[in-house]
This record gives C-alpha cells, structure tokens and sequence, in this order.
C-alpha cells in the first residue's frame, strides 16, 4: 500500500487545499482584504489551472506541497486579473454571481487587485525561486499586454485572425503555459518556456479559449452565462471570424450595425441565423475538435500513471465540448 | 583627481539617468503602453525617491547602477500607485497636468498600471537580488492595504491620529523606508528593513507627508494644485485634526456641513477663517518644523562627505516648508 503523503489526491481535496492555500496567502489585515479574500475563494470556479498544474506536476513525482502552493498563486493571478476585468468591463455578473466590482465597488476592487498580486508575489519572494518570479512576472506583463491589445481591438471589423491569436496566448494561455514551465523548473530543466511540458501547457490553454468562443455562440449555459457576450462585448473571435470571411458585404454592414444594438432577443437572432445560413457552427466545431484530439494526445503522451489517468478524466469532463 | 566613474551625479543627472532606466524598464511591444510609459517619465515630478536612494547609498560608497537601477523601481511603484489613485479619485489634474485617467481613460491606466507593476518587478527578478524583491513586494503590499484603509476613513469625523499614522506609513513612508533598506540590503545588513537606513527613510517620508498635508491648508500653490484638497477629498489631516480638537461642538456641525459642498471659495473660507481663529496653521507649523529638525539631524549624521552635503544642499530645497 501507498504511504499516505504518497497518495494522489483527488481534484476535489487539490481544490480545497488551493483554497486553503489561497486564504492563507491573503491573509491581510483589515475587514475589506478579509472580504475580498473569501470572495476569491468562494467565486472560485473550476480551479482548472491549480488541476493542471498538480497532475501534471504528479505525472513526474513532484512534491504536492510546491505544486499547490503555485497553483494557489495561479489562480490568485487569475483573480486579480478578473476583478480588474471586471472593471474595465462594468460587468456585474461572473459565473452567474455578482462580480468583485459589483458587490465592493469600482474603487475597492481596483486595490483589492493590486492587493492580490503583490501578497501573492511576496509569498511567492518567501518561496525563493527566482524561476518561478520569472515566470509569474511574465505572465502577469503578458495579461496587462493582451488586455491592453483586446480593447484596442474592440469592434474593429478588420481583425485578424493573428491578433487574435496573440490575445488568446497572453491573455488566456499564459497562465497554462506557466503551469507548464513551473513543472519543468522543479524538473530542472533550464530552458522552461521552450519545455514540453510549456507547450503542453500552451496548447491547453488555447484549446480552453477556443472552447469558451466557441460555447459564447452556441451553448452559453455550459459557460454559466448569457450568450453572445462576445459579440456584444465588441470581441471577435473565431465564429465571428469565420462569419466575417463568408458573408456578402450588405449582410456584414448588417452584422456591424448589430454591435451597435443593446443585447436583445431579435439581435441575437439576427446573428446567429447568419451563422445558421453559413454552417458557421459546423466549421468552427471542426477546428475546436481537432484541437481537442490534439490537447488530449498530448496529455496522453505523459508518463503512464495513476495522475496522468485522473487529469485525462478529469479534464475530459471539464473540457468537453457536447453536453452530456 | 577622481576617476569619472568615481564623480558623484549631480541631482540632473540622477534625474535623466532614472528616466532613462524607466523607459529602458517599461519598453512595451503595443503604442498605448509606450505612450504611458512617455507619460510617467515626462510627468515624473521631483524624483525625490530616486535622489533619497541615490545620495543615501552613495553616502556609503555603493555603485551607481544599482542605485539608479532601483530608483527608477521605487519610481515606477510609485507612478503605478498613483496612476491607480487618479482612477479612484477621478482626479483630472495631478501636478498642474492633466492625470493619466484623464489623458488615456481608466480602462487603460488600470491596466498599465498593473503593466507597470509588472515590468517593474520582472526586472527587479533579473537583477537576481531576493532581498530586494522582498522589501519591493512588501511595500506595493503597503502601499494598496494603506490605499483600502485611507478609503475607508474618509469622511470619518471620527477618525484618529493614530490611524491617519498609519495610512502615512504604509501609503508615503514606506517606498522611503524601502530606499533605505535597500541601502542596507547592498550594505550587507541582514536585518535591512529594521536597519538605520529604514529608520532614516521612514523619518524622511513621514516628513514630507506631514509637510504636503500641512501645505494643502496653508501654501497649496507649493504642491501645484489648489488648497484644501484633502479636506474636499474628506481625508482628515493633522491641520484638521488639530482643527476638531480645538472647536466647539457647533463649529465642528459647521465644518462637517462644509464637507458636504462643493469646494468654493466661501466654503475654503470658513474652513481658513476656524483655523486662524484657532492658530491652528502655528500649531501644525510648529510640529512640522520639529519634524523637520530630526530629519536635517539624521541626515547630518550620515557619513561626512560629497554626497551627504549634496543630500542636504538638495533636500533643504526640495522639502522646504517655507517660500523663500
């Protein structure tokens, strides 16, 4: 029988020592750092980053507690950079909950981000891994660098599809491929962005935007959200993409002067039966499983073993594309 | 006759080398983040942080590059704080100049002062110095808690000197305190943030707030802005402090009503018509220059030479309580 430090934990026992882990790092000490504190570990999502980061971390026999402890800082990087978004964005819902901004106001949470990173960059000082540093640091200058790019390309109908590319791998796969690098520092490797397990990472983390744009058009529940946020959020990603390329010039004018319309019934309509009229589903789904078969071959390539099974599981669940 | 690389900088020069060393940190790959990282060189106020670091290290023989170097972080620190503060305050105006959130929108200066953090700190990594990313992190940590509870006291007629303390500590002391320990850090001190270095910083800092809090009633035209800023802004400062302690009940309601108008010269007036009646301007003068007095003396007491007696030359101008 496996020694008990030995044993894989389970997604739901990596998800509360996050937590754990988490609440532990922003400990602060007045009542505001407290609230938002629990607000970011009860409006915690999937914690799909911590996930990864830990079986990927197990399938080369990593010590549990330094792959928790960066997956808690991960995810507190995620947080800081959503309830800033979430500003920037006036959005009032997140996971089908009030957002950060909406329940402590504009001004609280603009620190409270602030506040998040430079706890979590202090612990991470204390664990004393300039690698690490190096990693999160990037990641954290690549988010702000996507973001910035993101909303100089709001409703701009000549975006390319290259752009695009760039604010996915800033803004969304970062955070996976630092997963990735993480574990090929503690593996020693020197050249940890180039690493295999970085481009795993990155390739993941692709596959996990590709998805979300996808689900924004065609199956929003699954995303706990309205649908279409996207498009009238003024991003344009891929289906939108793929729409722009085969509709005639009158039904793109069209398609612009929707932007301009508030979120309604009629509106969405109106796209999503150009999208209809242009199998704009079917192709987009084409490109969104290829990936997928993609992600998950490489997931499949890790070292044989009980912590390579679970995050195939695991993320097979979490990243499936059909409703079950 | 001394070698070049052995001529201590004049003030100028530390300023242009720091500007220099900034724009060489915020180097950014999109035009909005140049154009911020233009903004918080030519926007860049006295520098006094870097000259403090500057001098100070140089007092105990310690190489230019690091200085200027880590000047140039305390700076960076200190234009992301403040390009967040403008957001929350919805200030227009900083420095007789219009603010970032004024010249870029708040959307963006959110995130370039996140990008800036961010860049700051991922250099600070490269220099490879673990005890400088602590007292870095440490103080941007201050710095946002300091921000929270400053937030929370507004308008508190309530409010203590002991709290208002603190708020000077962790928001203007502490990137002084930081300078200081960072001289300790180079000069081997393994308790740097408890080092008389800290202890000097943090007097210096102290001090300056005292005097900007003190030439917000009396001598606004000193700082580039208009008088009673604070007071308008609901912070509670040692004048009015000083102001509640001594008025009858009825004035205090009086001044409590004038907190909730618009800032006109009738209402600056009956705030400064109180305090006259109350000398509060010579109780408040008379603590800033006791104040003022300990920190020339600890200033004195720093190694003789060059670069004290240049510290000195330069921060009797620039700290100055009154016009000359």
């Amino acid at each position: 029988m496996l020694k008990k430090q030995g044993r894989l934990l389970s997604p739901s026992l990596v998800i509360h020592k996050t937590n754990n882990t988490i609440t532990k790092i922003l400990k602060g000490d007045i009542k505001i750092l407290r609230k938002i504190a629990a607000y970011v570990v009860e409006s915690g999502g999937k914690r799909v980053r911590p996930l990864f980061l830990y079986y990927l971390g197990k399938s080369f026999a990593l010590p549990d507690k330094t792959l928790i402890e960066w997956g808690a800082l991960l995810e507190i990087v995620h947080a800081a950079s959503l309830l800033h978004d979430d500003v920037i964005d006036g959005a009032e819902e997140r996971r089908a909950k009030p957002t950060g901004a909406k329940l402590f106001g504009n001004k609280q949470i603009i620190l409270g981000g602030d506040h998040l990173l430079a706890s979590g960059l202090k612990y991470l000082n204390g664990m004393g891994n300039s690698h690490a540093m190096e990693i999160f640091t990037d990641a954290i200058q690549s988010l702000t660098t996507a973001e910035l790019l993101q909303m100089q390309e709001l409703y701009n109908a000549r975006a390319t599809r290259a752009t695009h590319a760039s604010i996915v791998d800033g803004k969304t796969a970062v955070l996976f491929r630092a997963a990735g690098a993480l574990v090929a520092v503690l593996r020693g490797e020197t050249d940890y962005f180039a690493s295999e397990t970085a481009c795993l990472g990155l390739s993941l983390g692709r596959f996990f935007q590709e998805r979300d744009d996808y689900l924004d058009y065609f199956d929003a529940e699954r995303l706990q959200k309205k649908g279409l946020q996207d498009f009238f959020n003024g991003s344009v990603t891929p289906p939108l993409f793929t729409l722009f390329e085969r509709v005639t010039e009158r039904e793109k004018k069209e398609i612009l002067s929707a932007w301009r319309l508030m979120q309604n019934h009629e509106t969405e309509a109106v796209i999503l039966n150009l999208m209809a009229r242009y199998s704009v589903r079917d192709h987009v789904l084409a490109g969104l499983t290829l990936s997928q078969e993609t992600v998950f071959a490489q997931l499949e390539s890790l070292p044989q073993g009980a912590p390579r099974d679970r995050m195939l599981l695991e993320f097979k669940k979490i990243l499936a594309v059909h409703s079950t």
